[in-house]
């Protein structure tokens, strides 16, 4: 099978050799001007309605266009911009399959979750930021503010592979793991509760990992209603989406005191504007969503390619598949 | 048996309040002046020479004046005042047992620890201080300086309870350890190397973390000739003790860009002066000795002695005996 294979996606020199390497017997095509991020939209290209395969970020308006397209892989984890009743049924009704890179970057999610979690129990940020000496009631208050995980209560909101991943990261840590899922598939790793069962698991957890999608159902999930169920002194983490969450509710519940700390890899709008009132809440720390990456990233996201380009071309079910 | 108890040891209210209330039927004596921290050194005190059992951080020359003391039990980890050929033949002599603090602070420390190796990982200390955009330069050089800690080689220098925990913790990310100790004893967790051994392990370590203990032994035990061992790009940690390091030596190391980067949770003298040259490193990060600090420590180090008065008072084994 010869595929025309549209890359629609900014590949490094040694990313890009890898998959002209591992593409070899089919057509890449490369725009002229490609996306820079999973978040910024790519030009119209006529070259992508030839093309039997879209690889990056194909514009849901163009693949409506499109004729030729037999399978579809996103290069990011998030499917925002396909997520949607109108895409989905079209995708369907056509019978293109959509993977996604999900696995490419659950590892590094599930290690920046972890990392927020250890830092906030560390007290790193107050920690890296002290030149206090020994005895001293700074220091007395830096070593007392540290809290061990081992064995506190803990809830994953959108539980899939980074959750999963997260759950094996903790276990050294024997914390009490219960996991938020719209619909329990029953192979979790720890129990599940919908949303009925949710707010008494969020008034006893003592951390809240939030790795919810962007979606219509999830936009400002954690609003002052879902906060206030939260523990007082707990700690809320966003390695999700940004939109899931009311951000001037948040700096209500940080600045009250009621969460003791909040760790966001997401916001919105991204990045979070200097002047934006959570940036100066010193309980409350933000990375611009870098939890994904990691060194090579682009060239594990081309080997997962290209284990679908090969199950593609026999039959095989594709990983990852998203619709 | 009825022991008086020398308590040389700051405690809050609440961790005071338990030794009472477990210590009950001994006698209890606190010194008008107690030493604010473990590096401290307290005020003599006459009561001292009566007492059966010191709790705290004796000093060894009020131990020496000493004809009473039957039992010494140190409040923290390090022992370094202690730790010298003279004061051991002595207190063998005269056939005092010492313990110390050990298990009170491993599970924190070895938190800290792994704190340290994700927050560089993940390039937590970059990403916290950076709005920069999805695309952009920045963006992608943090994305791409993260580096995941899977199947990465790790040297544990100094394995002992730390040690131990550190690489269960580490577990779920497949690392390679190799832990050095000057005499293996048979019961580690991983493949041990002495001096013979170590420059080969760690000129293929991703990530060396210190832990040795404060001694004439280890003293610079990380000068220029070290540090040139190492691998180049390799993580450097330090949980153990300042004097371990040539500081200077680590400098030039870290400023060579040999070293990727440093994270040390001790120095010497500490805090470090704000002038130190360390301080002026982008890639030093330093912590003021706070890893093994966590909430109701003091409560945990009460309730360890208190497992130990008991022992001691049945005749039996006391835990963490050092000597």
């Amino acid at each position: 099978m010869h595929l025309k294979i549209f890359v629609d996606f900014a590949l490094p020199p040694e990313a890009r050799a890898r998959l002209e390497e591992g593409a070899a017997g089919h057509e890449l095509i490369f725009p002229s001007k490609p996306a820079t991020s999973v978040l910024a939209k790519s030009a119209p290209d006529p070259a992508f309605y030839e093309a039997d395969v879209a690889f990056g970020q194909p514009e849901p308006s163009e693949i409506a266009k499109s004729a030729s397209l037999k399978w579809i892989h996103v290069s990011s984890s998030g499917i925002t911009r396909y997520d949607n009743a109108e895409f989905r049924a079209a995708i369907s009704e056509r019978g293109i399959p959509v993977s996604n890179s999900a696995s490419v970057y659950n590892e590094a999610c599930a290690d920046h979750a972890l990392c927020f979690m250890l830092a906030e129990s560390r007290q790193l940020p107050q920690g890296l930021a002290s030149k206090s000496a020994s005895g001293s009631d700074e220091w007395l208050r830096l070593r007392r503010s540290s809290v061990s995980l081992k064995g506190q209560r803990v809830v994953i909101l959108g539980y899939g592979a980074i959750g999963s991943r997260l759950a094996e990261l903790l276990k050294p840590f024997a914390m009490k793991l219960v996991a938020f899922r719209r619909k329990a598939r029953g192979d979790e790793a720890m129990p599940v509760v919908g949303q009925d069962g949710l707010p008494a698991e969020l008034a006893i957890a003592d951390h809240v990992v939030n790795i919810l999608p962007d979606s219509p159902a999830t936009a400002d999930f954690f609003d002052q209603k879902r906060f206030a169920q939260c523990k007082p002194g707990s700690v809320f983490y966003n390695i999700g989406r940004g939109t899931t969450v009311n951000q001037d509710d948040l700096h209500q519940t940080l600045e009250s005191g009621h969460l003791k700390a909040a760790w966001l890899d997401v916001t919105e709008p991204e990045p979070l504007p200097s002047d934006h009132p959570l940036r100066s809440l010193p309980n409350c720390h933000i990375t611009p969503h870098t939890a994904g990456g990691h060194l090579g990233e682009a060239t594990t996201c081309v080997n997962h390619f290209l284990e679908n380009l090969q199950r593609f071309t026999k039959g095989q079910a594709i990983l990852d598949r998203v619709m």
